[in-house]
């Protein structure tokens, strides 16, 4: 839990720089005996890479490559060194504006933090650091398989125009295809085909949109979550906030919970095939920060992509001197939809996590 | 960052549960020389008290002891181990109910995680268990205070009544003033009012109510935050989803991004007394997981007290069968306004730790 | 793994100075269910009083009182925080001396490195921190019993005296009762006679003597420990060298390995009842890091007291000219036998510790 | 301080298995702009290499690669990839005895403890690994030069031959050429023949031989280290008892303290050039776990090569059933001249992170 590592007993190390030669990740604390190749990785990875109008014209092979801790086909519970490299690069455009903070962006941040910054294409705050963490979020899924557990994310609001899609009536297989099948990852086709015009709408004034994108994981034990500090949903909280654009993190009800009386936010405590469950979901699945057998939900605010081609007014900073930039490259109008795989990731690394200090998966999976 | 402790180099480890002996925490990593008295830690404490009719009739003393890491009158750089006893305590109403998890509590959870538990007030999940984050919190604004960082908690919204109070518009010290002088925190006293009412309506009815509380950090230097996953943003909300009761946490803008143009969203760069500022907050003084120097600005969603009177629906855990459950105890109908030193006290904890990574503040501070 | 903190899932916090109000630790992640009492803390703490005439007239009672974390005489899985308050305490002979630094103590370093120290009988640096890690240890001990590993340590070596006993030909009761049966904690009793005499020779001559420790753990299962860094030996290592007074630490043939051949260093791997197991142990149980299933043993350098009444050469640092020092105060005048509770309280806290990253012991020991 | 992960603020994270596809590290926390290219690592990594008649066959070109963290040859404050590739891989003799644990290696705790592993070459337990360890420490190295505290090792035994050579007397530059100018890294030339003959002897006959290494830090700020776990001895000690095949660890004095007094191991304090200093260093430099501002001294066992020639008795854990074992591979017959660079990259590693720690070091080096 310190800057490039996240996790306790599965922890994910990611490098790179977005013009660098490469961007990768350490998997260290895999069990062992889970079968792994770059295949698998490399299905999650596809999922993040850009498809349609709605995408920058950035075009990344993403070969993932396997350094570490594989052998014959199987985890060795030693370090997972992995990594992409960097080929579609142009830094040209950055070029000429890397006296200029852009807006909405980390330049300025970098520059005041480690006084000495990668301009190009965002350098480390750059959103292809994501790839790194969608590499080690497969393996995470990888595991979860194993005992059950799944996970999904789609596009619950873009632009101002958000779909009822109520997921606790669908399979987690059938909401991923929903999300699937259109490329803003909405499962309400009417919904997403609006969402896409307004993105284009944006796209071809300059501009750009945010909105809101949903995780949900499903059998999830009941039990994880490490009070009072590194409680589930703190944690997740954590992992969340920490993709690049996301402004705010929500689980459950969430900012919903300010209008409720108790009476109406507390869930039923049921029994269900002779188990403890909960008739409605206001918690999103946890409580007292422990998962508590139900769907954890979180939902996440995403801010529209910072760089837009629209004049704004910023800072040159060699010269000090106020000044107009307009930022050209190639961006991605709205990042919700790619943001996905990411956010998956990351409830996919945090759940292993818990399990793992929660003692429910053992060292070898074989 | 695990369990019951947070923090990389100022280190806050918290104890205690609600009917034992006492509640306390250590604080690790806290530079020597400064000046700490109990009254110092006493302070923030009794802000924490119940105080009015729209608050528990619990009446703790509360009164800090410290009892290490202080030496004529200063801070020896050594762990600072403090307490309080819990004195006022009633667990005859817990013991009737012990075979129930009452539901919005941690209680089945506990139960499932650790197969035991302390049915008593809640145990370790108890709002009590904040009040060693508060006496931690205390530490860390002291600290602060060096910096001229300042923070301050505020009501936002209570049962659907919210406030437009532009904190951006008023002094820090003026905001504390204007919160602190009603009960239910809330800086415009219209609003307050109609706050307090809508709490006692909800307690005469056996009910309790949510809200949002917001926290202002002004003051913090630019450069704060340890991306990619350490981030400043990351680890406030971190810190502060521990707190109990809250489901949502957003930065600057918040979920009101989703519904933003980038062109909008994007906070304009200016020069201001010869530094680079921004001309707007959408940020919330954090970009690319880094400090900007503009005011940090968080929302907390907070859900309304599980505790309430009402008859609700249950399982009896030891003959496994669905039951009611009425709540007695001594409770708050509104979380809300106590939980705002402790929100103060998570983010304080949080800027100290995140200054002293950043090299700006010395080992000693004499 | 920072400054007060050891362990990651079993993470014991200490805090106190020798001459202020208490002395006490937090230990959280300990297992849920387990039976424990101030009983059995105490009798780890009563091991490392002082008792005889060669130890330091300094009486404490050092009554263990647990303030969190048990409930009906069972851990609850939540932080356990415990304490002995410093009662026989007398300042005045450091009052003299507080603007000399005393050679072989800490006096100086802490001074440089926080700015600002407590100079009553060693401050945070004394010896007397060891009774929370016997507190801690007294919890991991009674873990461990319930996975029939058992950890003794005996005196080695003192003055140049030493003792050959071959502790692999005893159990662990055994060696314990030999061991306890005498001042000085050397199992053979006719040199346990000889190490007292030179104690008190030296003693008399207002010097004093130093020594060698051994710890031996036995049942320890094979698998424990996390390469690459946090390897087994690396983290009993790391764990000891950190006790006050131990300059060297060594696994199984030690420094001897220095002289020896590979053909006579390996150990033999034979079958013995059907397990893998190893025909001598100059490993000392631990091969690549990671126990192999034999005794665990390890030896550590103690030095003699720093304080001794023999005049020495320092330096006043307020007026910053050189002078003499003559420490009174009360002291053992070897500190060997009554670190050996200490030392194997840090074995017992890294194999817990081990034991839970391995995932072989539950949350809940119910 | 987690499985393959060391350090606090500058943390190294290493990976590679000895005959996968490749050996690196990640080093985390470097503060920016510190000019860094891949020759500055290149040239400790040649340090290591296999270079005489004494040394294994394997010859590595150990071609340095950095990936990520710098940038127009500065480093960024993010992240640090670097990797060799393994070229020179013969898996062939390890396919012959991969069913036979070799006695002294990590096969049988490897396969105990993941319950799967990679034969080749000793898989991630192989001396391999410890290349990656070198290129973290040219790192630290580099940082240590611009606060100008040096680090040297040489080897003060060998096969029972040991040498007087007193460091104290000497500029590290000049302790750097002696040792460097023979192959066994000792700087008494005399001596080193006569070791170099014993090695020779023990390979011609089919066996290894151990030793003991020193090394020297010079320069070492007073005030580093942080009690009472992280002291700057029990971290060292750590960190070297993590480097395979070290036995034991010693400060100062080390187990020479154990027949020493009081008065002779006490180190007076003194006046030098108006600073406060040591006139002896029995304390290596270290006292209460932090620094004193003397030479930290600092030795460590070598256990002999387990890779010999000469049968040995082990198990073949397929069949289950006791054999006989020649190790044939390529080794080196005593690993002592080739641990030196990989030790002193330890202590460079530590000594940065306590330095970070104590914020000595800026985030930015500009």
């Amino acid at each position: 839990m310190m800057g490039n590592t996240i996790g306790v007993l599965f922890r994910v190390t990611t490098w790179g720089e977005s013009h660098g030669k490469a961007v990768g990740c350490v998997v260290d604390g895999c069990p062992a005996g889970l079968e792994l190749s770059e295949e698998d990785i490399q299905k999650e990875v596809d999922r993040r890479k850009p498809k349609s109008s709605i995408s920058t014209s950035r075009r990344e092979r993403d070969e993932v490559i396997i350094l570490s801790g594989v052998f014959e086909g199987k985890t060795l519970g030693t370090p997972i060194s992995m990594l992409v490299y960097n080929k579609d690069v142009n830094s040209k455009p950055y070029e000429e504006i890397r006296h200029l903070f852009r807006p909405g962006h980390a330049d300025y941040t970098y520059q005041v933090k480690f006084g000495f910054r990668d301009w190009r294409g965002g350098g480390r705050a750059s959103g292809r650091e994501t790839v790194a963490r969608v590499m080690a979020g497969a393996i995470a899924k990888k595991i979860l398989e194993r005992f059950d557990v799944k996970i999904v994310g789609f596009t619950r609001e873009i632009a101002g125009i958000s779909c009822d899609f109520k997921a606790e009536d669908y399979d987690i297989k059938e909401i991923y295809e929903l999300a699937e099948s259109n490329p803003v990852r909405c499962p309400d086709e009417d919904v997403a085909r609006r969402m896409e015009d307004a993105i284009l709408k944006a796209k071809s004034e300059g501009d750009s949109v945010g909105g809101v994108a949903e995780i949900v994981a499903r059998g999830v034990p009941p039990g994880l979550g490490e009070p009072v500090f590194l409680k589930l949903d703190a944690y997740l909280a954590f992992a969340l906030m920490s993709v690049p654009a996301v402004k705010g993190v929500e689980i459950g009800a969430g900012f919903k919970v300010a209008k409720m009386r108790g009476s109406e936010c507390n869930d039923p405590i049921v029994l269900r095939d002779g188990k403890v469950r909960f008739a409605t979901n206001n918690a999103g699945g946890i409580l007292g920060g422990i998962s508590n057998g139900e769907d954890i939900v979180i939902r996440v605010a995403i801010k529209p992509t910072p760089s837009i081609s629209k004049p704004q007014r910023t800072v040159n900073w060699v010269e000090m001197v106020e000044d107009e930039i307009v930022v050209k490259g190639r961006h991605d109008p709205c990042i919700v939809p790619r943001a996905i795989p990411v956010l998956e990731a990351m409830v996919a690394i945090v759940l292993v996590d818990c399990m793992m200090m929660q003692g429910m998966i053992p060292r070898f999976l074989g």
